[in-house]
C-alpha cells in the first residue's frame, strides 16, 4: 500500500505514477478466438457441442442440451432458501424500479419554418447476456446485466453460461428467472459470443451482448462488435473513499477491503484530510485482515494497488478524485452532497456514513457494471441506454422545404454532392 | 441493380443475399497503425512533425505550425461568400436548436426504503474531432460532428483535419469556428488519432475521439478505444426509400442518386407497392446519371449494389425495412407517420414528398452520422448523448440502511464476498 500526501514535493510524481498503473495483464488470444469464431460460423451447433466438450469437461448429447429448460429453472429457484429467495427478490424489485426511472422520453418539435424534427426511443429486438461459469457466477451480475434490458422493452434475452464439469449455480437461475431471461443456455467462452452474435440453428442471434468475461470473452466481443453492439470490456474493479474524521476506521477498512476481495487487481483507495484517521484505517485493515476469507486476495490487492493520499481539505480530495475518476466513489464526509457537486468524473458514488458500496452492488437499485481504469471520464455504467436506440426524424412540406431547402442546395454545391442539391432543387421547382 | 418481387419464388434466398452484402473491404492496417502510436507515444510532437513530413507532403516547421491560429481562422471566414455563409449559419443554428432539445434531465427519487437514488448526466471535459482532408473534407460533417459537443457542454474541442499539400478547406475552418471547436490543428491520420488519445508536449490529450476517416484513422480509433471513447466505426452509406404511386419518379430518382453519389460502395433501394413506379424511377435514374457530375460512381453504386424491391402492400415494405435497418429512410407516402409507427430500426427517417434526405444531411437539425450496415437494430446516431456520462448515486443514513441493508448481507455471503457482507453488518451493528 502506497501513502502519498500532497504536501510532499513528490507527490505530483508519485500521484501520476498511480494514475498510469496498469493493473491488468492481458493475454493474446485474437487467433484462438478468431479461430473458435470462424469454426461456429462454418459448423454451427456441433461447432457449439464440440467446443463445449474440449473446454467445459462435458459433452451435450446434442445442441439441444444446451439449452436450460424451465422446468430446471424452476427447479432450480424451489430450492433456494427463503432469505436468500427474499433477498434476491428484494434486489430485482428495487433494481427496476430505479431503471424504469431512467427510461427517457421521446422528442417532437415544430419550429418557426414548419418542419416537425422528432428522436424517438426503440428497444433492441434481442440482447444477449454474459455470465461467468463456476464460482465467479453471480446472481447480482445476472440481474444488473438483464433487468435494464427488460425495463427498456427487449422483448428477448438470451443468457449464455459455462457450466464446467456441468456445475450450474441454482442463484443464477433463480436470479435469470427473476430479471426476465428467456432463454438459458450452458455454454461459454468464445463460442458462446460467437453463437449470439451469429446464431446457430438452435440458438438465434442477437442484437447486442453484455456481461463480463475472461481475456476469451473479451476478445470474441471485440471480434463481433460490428455484427452485434457489445458493452465496454470491464478491466479490474476500484473504489476511492473520500473520509473526514468523523468516521470509524473500521467501517472504512473493510470498505476497502471489500473491494480488493474482488481480486489482487482491484484498487482501494482512501482520500482523507485527518492523519490520524489515515493511521487508524491502516491499522484497521491488517486488524480485519486476519478474519477475512479471502484475506489472501484482499492483501495481495491491497499491498500491490491500495493507497492512502492525504490532503490539505476535501476540495483537494474532490480535485484529485476528478483526475483518478473512479468507478466507485464513497463520500463518507458531513457534507456529501455538497462533495458530490463537486466531483465530475465517476462511476457511482454512494453518500455518508452508511451507505456503503456493497448496498449498491446488491440491492441499492443503480447498476453495478460500471466504468473502470478511469474511463468514467467518458463512460458511463450500465443503464437502459444500452438497450435502447433512437430513430430521428424529419417531415417536411413544401412550404418547409421552401423555408429551409435553398440553404441544403447551397451547402450541396459547396460540397460538390450535385444530386443532394439537385434533390431539393429538384422539389423546389428548380 | 438488382430488381427484386416479394411475389417472386426466389424473394427470400435473394433478399437474404441483399442483407448479407459486404459493401467494404478492409484494409489490413494493424502494424502500420501500431507502429505509428508508438512512435508518437515515445516522441511525441517530434513524431508529428515527421509522421506529416512523411504522409501529408508538407513539412511543419516545428509542431507550434500544426496549429491553425485564430487569425487563419477568421480570414478564412472573411473570405466565404454570403449565400455560403448564410446557409452555415441557418445549418449550425439549427443543429444545435435541435440538438439542444435532446439534453436530458437528472434523475433524483426517495424510495419507500429511506435511500435516495439519483442519476446525473455530465458533460465531458474534452473531446476530439477527426474531419478528413483534402476533397473529402465537408463542413457539414464538422457541424454535425463538433454541435453535439457543445451543446453538450463539452469545454474543449479540438479538431484535427490533415492538409495535403497544405490544402485547407475555408469552409471547413468556418464551420469549426461556427460549431465551437476551441482548437485547430493541421494533421491527419493515426498519427491525430493519437496524438488526441495520449496527448503531447503541444496537443493535449481528450477523453473521446468522434469523426469519420480512412483504414489508418478508423484502425487507429480502435487502438486507443479503452484509452479514449470513441464513435462506432462508420461502413458505406446506405438509403431505403419507401415510395407509393403518388410521386414524381424523377424525385425518387435524384434521392437515391443522391445516396449512390457518396462513393461507390453506398448503397440505394428503393421500396415500393407500384410496379409502374418502379419502371419509371428505373428509368429516371438513367436519365438523371447523363447530367450528373459524380455520374461515375454514382452509376457504379447503383449498379453493384442498388436495389427496386416490389412489395404487396406498405406493412410489407414496413417488414422488409426492419430486417434492412437503415441508415436513412425516405417515407414517400400518403401517410408517413402511420408508416414511422411500423419501423423499429432506422438511423433517421424523412417523412413526406417534401422531405428528401438532403435537408436532413445539411439543415433540418438532426444529426446527420448515423449507423450503417445494420448497425440501426442496436446503434444510434450521434447525439449529445455522445458527449455526456452518467453517475448515479445512492445516498442512505442509518434507517435507510437497516431496511435494504440485510439483503445485502445474505447476497454478499451468498456470493462468497464476505467484506462486502461485512462492511454492512459491521454498520447494521453485526
Amino acid at each position: 500500500m502506497k501513502h502519498l500526501d500532497t504536501t510532499a514535493p513528490d507527490f505530483e510524481t508519485r500521484f501520476a505514477a498511480l494514475l498510469d498503473e496498469a493493473r491488468e495483464t492481458t493475454a493474446r488470444v485474437d487467433a484462438a478466438v478468431a479461430g473458435i469464431i470462424a469454426d461456429v460460423r462454418a459448423r454451427g451447433d456441433a461447432a457449439l457441442v464440440d467446443l463445449t466438450a474440449r473446454f467445459d469437461a462435458w459433452t451435450p448429447r446434442d445442441a439441444s442440451a444446451l439449452r436450460v429448460s424451465a422446468e430446471e429453472i424452476e427447479a432450480a429457484d424451489a430450492r433456494i432458501p427463503p432469505d436468500r429467495r427474499a433477498a434476491l427478490n428484494m434486489a430485482a424489485e428495487r433494481i427496476e424500479a430505479f431503471h424504469r426511472a431512467q427510461l427517457p422520453a421521446d422528442l417532437e418539435m415544430k419550429d418557426a419554418a414548419g418542419l416537425t424534427l422528432g428522436m424517438r426511443w426503440g428497444a433492441l429486438d434481442a440482447v444477449g447476456i454474459y455470465v461467468p461459469g463456476g464460482k465467479a457466477a453471480y446472481p447480482s451480475s445476472v440481474l444488473m446485466n438483464a433487468i435494464p434490458a427488460r425495463a427498456a422493452g427487449v422483448g428477448r434475452i438470451a443468457m449464455c453460461v459455462p457450466t464446467p464439469g456441468g456445475e450450474l449455480n441454482p442463484l443464477v437461475l433463480a436470479a435469470a428467472r427473476r430479471a426476465g431471461v428467456t432463454e438459458v443456455y450452458r455454454l461459454g467462452g468464445a463460442q458462446a459470443v460467437a453463437a449470439m452474435a451469429w446464431g446457430t440453428a438452435s440458438i438465434a442471434p442477437v442484437d447486442r451482448i453484455v456481461g463480463p468475461g475472461n481475456a476469451y470473452v473479451a476478445e470474441a466481443k471485440r471480434q463481433v462488435f460490428g455484427r452485434v453492439g457489445i458493452d465496454s470490456i470491464a478491466g479490474p474493479s476500484e473504489v476511492v473513499v473520500i473520509a473526514d474524521a468523523g468516521n470509524d476506521p473500521r467501517h472504512v477498512a473493510v470498505d476497502l477491503l471489500a473491494q480488493a476481495e474482488h481480486d489482487e487487481s482491484a484498487q482501494s483507495i482512501l482520500v482523507t484530510p485527518d492523519a490520524a484517521l489515515a493511521a487508524a484505517v491502516a491499522a484497521a485493515v491488517e486488524e480485519e485482515l486476519r478474519s477475512l476469507p479471502r484475506a489472501a486476495i484482499a492483501a495481495e490487492s491491497w499491498r500491490r494497488h491500495g493507497a492512502i493520499v492525504l490532503v490539505r481539505d476535501l476540495d483537494e480530495a474532490a480535485a484529485l478524485t476528478n483526475r483518478l475518476a473512479p468507478e466507485h466513489l464513497q463520500l463518507m464526509v458531513e457534507q456529501p452532497r455538497a462533495l458530490l457537486a463537486q466531483i465530475r468524473h465517476a462511476g457511482a458514488a454512494f453518500l455518508g456514513r452508511f451507505c456503503p458500496e456493497a448496498v449498491g452492488d446488491y440491492v441499492a437499485g443503480p447498476n453495478h457494471v460500471l466504468p473502470t481504469g478511469r474511463t468514467a471520464r467518458f463512460a458511463s455504467g450500465l443503464s437502459v441506454f444500452d438497450f435502447l436506440k433512437r430513430t430521428t426524424w424529419v417531415e417536411a412540406d413544401a412550404a418547409a422545404l421552401a423555408a429551409v431547402g435553398p440553404a441544403a442546395v447551397v451547402l450541396g454545391e459547396a460540397e460538390g454532392l450535385t444530386a443532394h442539391a439537385r434533390s431539393v432543387a429538384l422539389r423546389l421547382g428548380g
